[in-house]
């Protein structure tokens, strides 16, 4: 598309989210109902426009792990259709009242929740991840403006056209398919209220130093482990073990684990029995040299985010010292403490500033899922907002309601000013 | 100051502002109390360096309105210093727990608000402004860079060189003045977690496009009151007239009043009755000048933010062209309808996309104080993170809090997986 075409496509998001954003809860959860069936009962189109994908990527040379990630087999469109039913079933984020205040007899004050408006994003190959943001934007009464990963283009073509044919138009969702097209949804600031971009760490910080529009999400994803010299070993192994191996492509992987200096003999070995269970290739300090065979650590290491089988270990003197490291090299995603002094949890939730503090307990449970939040949009490491796990309530904003009878300002100026009342309503 | 210099000296404030977020809430009230003090105390600096802020600011020919709110006598400085002492006595921000979930059996989720870090304040030549951002940064627990309106730089000098010696170094806070300062401020992204620039339209929208850094804020105030068919005659002209003349110099006076074309004969001869009042300059449509003598208006009308006794008025036909004029020409600040159809109110609270939605009341209620949120930081018209008048839970942000005792994911992984018990907790 031509740029003034796009934006103006962008534009035509913009009217259809307004309808979006009136109809009620069970009219949005009947939307969801309609789309699950039409992409069930047309799933041969979607598993032929898929079948081409994958035929064309591997033609492509394109790696195992990602083929993997472009199929869209009936068992896994299945399930995902599921989980859009599940998101239908999650309490409605809108219309929720927030604050309600009697500023006065008769003049009544409500903060209410109102969908955002237009969400852009941006993913990856995984046509399954498109009809989950399709998911959580009909849930949240926004419009929806899609640009996927290129490898995934018949198939998400596929599932666009078959809701756009099924559900009235869908005038509330664009899909878009250029670099071309990203660039223009990055100057759409009047048309799109947040970006959700995901995809490599080098792709999202592109976005966000790019655009005037509010983005959410995260670029790295370097989160620490701490075992303080009061941890009970038996817990530290398990938990920086599951934090490192358990998904090691996740952003809340473990990327560094730092060991308080009077435990590290004791720590260490165990440690590393555990970890090569798992053959995980581990760089560490001099002094972690000292207790266990491992690569040697550069500086570059403790800013790296494998994403592998692959971790750096520090020994450190103590608290101040791991909350000094984790303030200088962490990504401020999630990072975790194992010890058993009460004061120190403490004193780690007080002092570092990362968007998930853990005490004993593993970097992986950072997840809207495991959190309660039901589903989950994306991870923030954004202080504003929304901050770790985004659930819906990231893609809904406020409006001050008030209602009165013929109230004026006047009323409460100057000599002979009335006092306001402000009496807090319950909610 | 050098480029690096001021970068260095806001690095320094991140670093001070770490231990200022780290006292309790009595703490920081106490040293709002020895600010508050020291400022009374050691008045006569004060009153000396803006007497030689007003001589200088005189010379260049300034003129008599902005005089007045460079202008610092001690009547003013007490109350200013009473206000910083109100703000003590508010409600903590800091560490309200907001979500508490029991995960599973001993592993608690807890979001927690902490202070944003390090805000970053532009301001115009008020020096009691300054004092007020002062004291909501101390309540807070946030750090501070200020750069203050250059003709009152004596005035804010002193009052930082005041709390510097008096509150031990203060290294909290930094006061810049150029304007080289002020680019030096849009580059900290490291080290300033949020900006608020007041001032001219012009400026805020500088400082919007020009940086990264999260802005909290608005540029214009194009507020709308709509005078629906059904609207109360006399509480129309009461609200619409208080909403224009009660301070026409605020960003929520109203510039554009919209009129539904069947009340417009009754309704504009007695509005223009009572603007005249006030000799408020009318400009109107074609329509608009059938039944009152008035300017014409031209398409800028409905773009101007007039701050002063001057508005447009424009004959609509009802409702739905009222909500789009307004999605065409406000600035989504504050917008309000006067009607008794409750059934309109409901639409024009859903349709009407700005920050603050009023019904039969005056645009100037859109105030933090008004809306009793004790003291206001500003108005936002960012959909994110805090909209409308913002208190001080617009300086906060969150952490996830988990605490377990070894917890791991693989727990709740694979083929056995255990269930989450997701407990809601009371807060």
């Amino acid at each position: 598309m031509q740029g003034m075409s796009v934006l103006e496509s962008i534009k035509s998001v913009r009217r259809g989210a307004k309808e979006l954003a009136l109809l009620s809860d069970s009219q949005r959860v009947s939307l969801l109902e309609r789309a699950a069936t039409a992409l069930l009962e047309r799933s041969s189109e979607i598993l032929a426009a898929n079948e081409l994908d994958l035929i064309e990527s591997k033609e492509k040379g394109i790696k195992d792990a990602i083929l993997h990630r472009i199929a869209l087999p009936l068992d896994k469109l299945e399930s995902t259709v599921s989980a859009m039913r599940a998101v239908g079933s999650l309490p409605c984020p809108i219309g929720k009242v927030k604050e309600r205040r009697l500023l006065d007899e008769g003049l009544l004050l409500e903060k209410v929740t109102y969908p955002l408006g237009v969400i852009g994003m941006i993913f990856e190959a995984r046509p399954d991840a498109m009809i989950q943001i399709i998911s959580l934007a009909i849930k949240s009464g926004n419009g929806i403006v899609l640009k996927g990963g290129s490898e995934a283009k018949n198939t998400n073509q596929a599932i666009a056209k078959i809701l756009t044919e099924e559900l009235d138009g869908a005038h509330w969702m664009l899909l878009l398919s250029t670099h071309f097209d990203v660039d223009m949804m990055l100057k759409a600031e009047k048309d799109i209220d947040l970006l959700i971009p995901r995809g490599s760490n080098a792709f999202v910080r592109h976005v966000m130093e790019n655009t005037h529009i509010p983005v959410m999400g995260h670029a790295d994803g370097i989160c620490s482990v701490y075992i303080d010299s009061e941890a009970d070993i038996s817990k530290a192994v398990k938990v920086a073990t599951d934090a490192k191996v358990q998904y090691p492509a996740a952003c809340n992987a473990a990327e560094t684990i730092l060991v308080a200096r009077s435990i590290a003999k004791d720590f260490l070995p165990l440690f590393k029995e555990s970890l090569d269970n798992y053959s995980v290739k581990i760089h560490g300090d001099e002094e972690t040299r000292m207790y266990i065979d491992c690569i040697p650590a550069t500086e570059e290491d403790y800013h790296t985010e494998y994403l592998a089988l692959e971790l750096v270990i520090k020994v450190v003197e103590g608290l101040d010292e791991a909350i000094d490291h984790i303030a200088a090299c962490s990504s401020h995603h999630t990072d975790a403490i194992v010890t058993e002094n009460k004061e120190k949890i403490v004193r780690f939730f007080n002092e570092v500033d990362s968007a998930d503090v853990f005490a004993n307990a593993s970097t992986r449970f950072a997840d809207g899922f495991r959190f309660g939040l039901g589903a989950e949009v994306g991870i923030s490491t954004s202080k504003l907002h929304a901050r770790g796990p985004v659930g819906l309530e990231g893609l809904t904003t406020t409006k001050w309601q008030l209602t009165g009878s013929g109230d004026i300002v006047q009323t409460y100026s100057g000599k002979d000013a009335k006092k306001f009342l402000h009496k807090e309503l319950g909610l």
